[in-house]
C-alpha cells in the first residue's frame, strides 16, 4: 500500500537513489522500523537507501530543503533506540555503502563504508594477517558506520579501548548536505578540532558518517581462557588487578550466580564448579605464542582464586566463553528484559552491586536483576526481568543508584531515545548547554535524529 | 613603569586575583611576551594570574564583559606562537593552578590543575609505583594544561599515543565563563559528545583547560637502548616493522648524517660507528625486567642493519640517546632555525625525506635541512638552517611538499599563529568552516586566543 503523503520530496529521493530505494510502502518499511530489541519502534515517513557518499549528500540535502528530519540506521542492532524513527522522520539506510578498501599492511589501517558490517571487516582484516581491535556478539549485523556513532565496546575495551579508539579519520554529511572528509589515516595529526572525534559517539546527531578510516591490530592466533570461581565482586577485583600484569590480557568479565544458573538452565551446561560461588570471573589472553602459562601462574598466585578451568583449545574456549556468552539469550528466553548498561569506578563496584537488588525492590518488588559484564571498566550490563509495569521506575532507580556511585548512565550501548531523559545524570547542565551549542552549529533546523542523545 | 591604558578592566582583574597578580607594568610582563623559541612576541595588555578555577572563570567573565581578548599561557613552550600575545590582549597565566590530586592507584589515574609541570606530573606519578606515557625534552616548563591544549606528542607516542590519549576528563572554562567539569575518569562513558576530546589540541581557541583527569601507565624500570646504523630511511622503515614486534618498543627515533654531525661537533661526541651511514635509528624497550635480549634478538635478524651498539645501563643509555637529543640544541648553536613539525604517512616517507633538500635549495640556496624525528609516526622535525630572509618561502615549499606526499602541516607543535596561514593545506575548505562554526558556538565573541589556528 502506498503511503497518502507520498510528496515531491519522495520524488527528489527517487531522482537522487532510484525509485527502488525509496521504500514508502508499509511491509517493505516495516523491518526498518522496529530495532532489535524489539522495544523501539516508529513510523518512517520513508526509507531511503543511498548507494554512495554523493547520494548520501544528495538524500540530505533534499530532506534539508523540505525541512524533513532524518533518522539514520545502519545494522539496526542499536540498544537504546536511536537508529529507529520517533515517527515520521525520512529513515536513512546506510546497508548499500559496501565498499572495502585493501588493507594498508604498512600503516595497519584500513578503510570501509559505514554500512560494512563488523563481521566482514574482521574477516577482511584477518584475510591480510591482521585484526580489529573491537569486537561483539552482533559482528554479523552491526555496521562499521553505526559502531562508530554509538562508539561501541564490547569484550575488548581492555586491550584495543572502544570504537573511538580504532578510528583514524572518517568522512561523514553534515545536516546542510556538506561532506567532510578526512580519510588520510594519519598517525599524528594536530591541525585543528578533532572532529572525528566529536562525531565517533554523536549518534548521528551531528552528521551522518560515511566511511571510515581503521585501525587495525595484530592478528593474535593462541588464545587462553580462564573460568574463575571467586568469592564476590571483591575477589573479581583482586583476581583483575592480578590479571593485569599480563601483556597478553584481552578481556576479564564477570557473571553471578543467578545469572550462571539461567545460562546453564537455558544451554543446558553442567555445573563449572563443584561448588557454587560468589562470582566468576573470565579471563583471556591472546598472544602469538601459547599464553597458558602466564595465566596458570596468575591464578596460582592470587588468593581471591577459589576455583579454577584453564582452556586453551578451540573447543574448550568456546565452551568456557559460552558460560558468559549466553546470558543475554538466556535472559531473553526468561522474560523481556529492561537492559541498562551502566558503569562506576572499580572503587564503587562492590559497593553498587550490593546495593542493586534493595534499590530494584524498593520500586518492583517481584523484580529481578541479572548482571554481568566487563570487570575491566566498572561496565555492567543490568537486566531486570519481571518489573511488569514498572520498567520505567526500575530504569530510573538504577540510574540514579549509578549516579549515586559516581558512574555512567550508559556506557557503551549510548543515550539514544531510551536514556536521553536521564542524561542529566550524567552530564552537567552545562556541559549539555555546550552540547546544544555543537548541535545547533552544526545541524541549526534540528533534522538529524532528532530526539536522540540530547533531552528534550 | 605603569602602562597608560590601565582602566576599569584591570580594577576588576585586582578584584578577582588580588593587585600583585595583575601584572602591567612592562618590566613584568616581559617574561611572558616572548616564547621559548624567541621567534613569537607580542605586547600584552597585562598579565593576570588566577589562583584557581573559580578566579579564572571570573577574570575570563571580567574580560567578556569588558570584550577584551585572551590569550592563554602556560609554560611558555610552544614553539608555533600560541601562548604569546599578537598585540594588547589580556595575557592569563594558568602558572599558579599547580596542585595535584593523590594518585588513585586502582583506576591508575590522577587529577591536577593545569599549571602542573611534567616533571612534576612525573615525579607525582612515579613517587605511587606508576609513571605518565607523555615525555618530553620541555619537562621541567611545559605545563598539563598546554600539552592538553596543544595534544603534545614526544618519544612515546609510539607506546602510549599523544597527549589527547593520556586524558580522561578535564575541566575547563568557556569563553563567557562556564566553568565545564568532568574528572570522573570513567574508562567507558557514552552520555553524549565527547567535549573532553574537542578541547584537546584545540589551542586554548574554544576554552581554558584549568584541571586535567590523567591516565597513569606503569612505571618500567628496565630499559635497553640501541643506536643502528642502516643505508638509508627505507632501511630505518625495515627496522621499525622488525621493531614493532616487539611489546616492549617504547620509542624509535630517525636521524641524518648531517644531524649526527652537527650534534658530534656541538656535544664534542665520538662517532658512533667506524664508517658513516645513511641514517641512524634510535630504538628503546622499556619493561618490568631487561628487555635487551629481545632487542639483540630483532637486530640480529634485520637485515636492514648495517651496525649497531646496545646499552642497558644508565650511562650507556644517556650516551646513546645523547646522539639524538643534543640535536635541538645543537641545530640552535648552529643559527636561528625555522621549525617545521610534520609528519607523512610511512610509504611516503623515504621519498619526502630525498626531495626535502631540492624543495628548500629551490627558495633559499644556502640553506640546509637538517631533519629528525618520530620514526613510527613518520614525523619529523625539519630544521632549516642559513634561510636567511627567505624563512616564509622555505616554510612555504616544505609544507607544501608535505602536503604533496599526503602529510600533515603539524604533527605534534599545533598549528598556532605560526602554521595557521597554511592550514588549508591540512585541512578541507569543509573541514575548517565547520571548526568556524563551533568555535562561533563555544566563542561567539572571539575572545579566546583570536589569531591562532584558524586563519584570519
Amino acid at each position: 500500500m502506498t503511503e497518502p503523503f507520498v510528496t515531491e520530496l519522495e520524488d527528489a529521493l527517487r531522482a537522487v537513489v532510484g525509485a527502488t530505494h525509496v521504500l514508502v510502502d508499509g511491509d517493505l518499511r516495516a523491518p526498518y522500523e522496529t530495532d532489535w530489541t524489539r522495544r523501539f519502534t516508529g513510523r518512517a515517513r520513508c526509507v531511503v537507501r543511498p548507494g554512495d557518499t554523493g547520494e548520501v549528500a544528495a538524500v540530505v540535502r533534499a530532506c534539508a530543503a523540505a525541512g524533513a528530519p532524518i533518522v539514520v540506521q545502519g545494522g539496526n542492532t542499536g540498544l537504546v533506540g536511536a537508529g529507529v524513527p520517533a515517527g515520521g522522520e525520512v529513515l536513512v539506510s546506510l546497508a548499500r555503502l559496501d565498499r572495502v578498501e585493501p588493507v594498508d599492511a604498512v600503516e595497519a589501517q584500513v578503510t570501509v563504508d559505514a554500512g560494512v558490517t563488523l563481521e566482514r571487516l574482521q574477516g577482511h582484516a584477518r584475510a591480510a594477517g591482521l585484526d580489529f581491535g573491537v569486537d561483539l556478539a552482533a559482528r554479523s549485523a552491526a555496521t562499521v558506520g553505526g559502531m562508530v556513532a554509538t562508539n561501541a565496546g564490547g569484550i575488548r575495551v581492555l586491550r584495543y579501548g572502544s570504537m573511538r579508539a580504532q578510528v583514524a579519520g572518517l568522512e561523514a554529511v553534515l545536516a546542510d548536505g556538506t561532506v567532510l572528509a578526512r580519510l588520510g589515516g594519519l598517525a599524528k595529526d594536530n591541525t585543528g578540532y578533532d572532529l572525528t572525534q566529536l562525531l565517533a559517539g554523536s549518534e548521528g546527531t551531528l552528521a551522518v558518517v560515511t566511511r571510515v578510516r581503521l585501525r587495525l591490530v595484530p592478528l593474535l592466533p593462541a588464545r587462553a581462557v580462564a573460568l574463575v570461581a571467586v568469592a564476590g565482586t571483591d575477589g573479581a577485583l583482586d583476581l583483575l588487578a592480578a590479571a593485569r600484569e599480563l601483556p597478553a590480557l584481552s578481556a576479564a568479565e564477570v557473571f553471578y550466580p543467578d545469572g550462571l544458573d539461567l545460562v546453564r538452565s537455558y544451554a543446558r551446561l553442567p555445573a563449572p564448579f563443584g561448588e557454587p560461588a560468589g562470582a566468576y570471573v573470565v579471563l583471556e589472553c591472546a598472544a602469538r605464542t601459547d599464553p597458558t602459562d602466564g595465566v596458570l601462574e596468575i591464578l596460582a598466585g592470587c588468593d581471591a582464586v577459589v576455583d579454577a578451568t584453564v582452556a586453551s583449545d578451540r573447543a574448550g574456549l568456546d565452551r568456557l566463553w559460552s558460560y558468559r556468552e549466553a546470558h543475554t539469550e538466556a535472559i531473553g528466553a526468561a522474560g523481556v528484559p529492561t537492559k541498562l548498561d551502566v558503569c562506576v569506578p572499580l572503587g564503587e563496584l562492590s559497593a553498587f552491586v550490593a546495593e542493586l537488588p534493595g534499590a530494584v525492590a524498593a520500586v518492583a518488588p517481584a523484580a529481578r536483576a541479572i548482571v554481568f559484564g566487563h570487570l575491566n571498566e566498572g561496565n555492567l550490563h543490568v537486566n531486570v526481568l519481571d518489573a511488569g509495569e514498572r520498567a520505567e521506575e526500575v530504569t530510573d532507580a538504577v540510574l540514579r543508584l549509578v549516579a549515586a556511585h559516581r558512574g555512567s548512565i550508559s556506557s557503551e550501548h549510548g543515550v539514544g531515545r531510551a536514556k536521553a531523559p536521564w542524561l542529566p545524570l550524567s552530564r552537567t547542565p552545562q556541559e549539555i548547554e555546550a552540547m546544544r551549542r555543537i548541535k545547533a552549529a552544526l545541524d541549526p533546523a534540528g533534522l538529524l535524529n532528532p530526539g536522540v542523545l540530547l533531552p528534550a
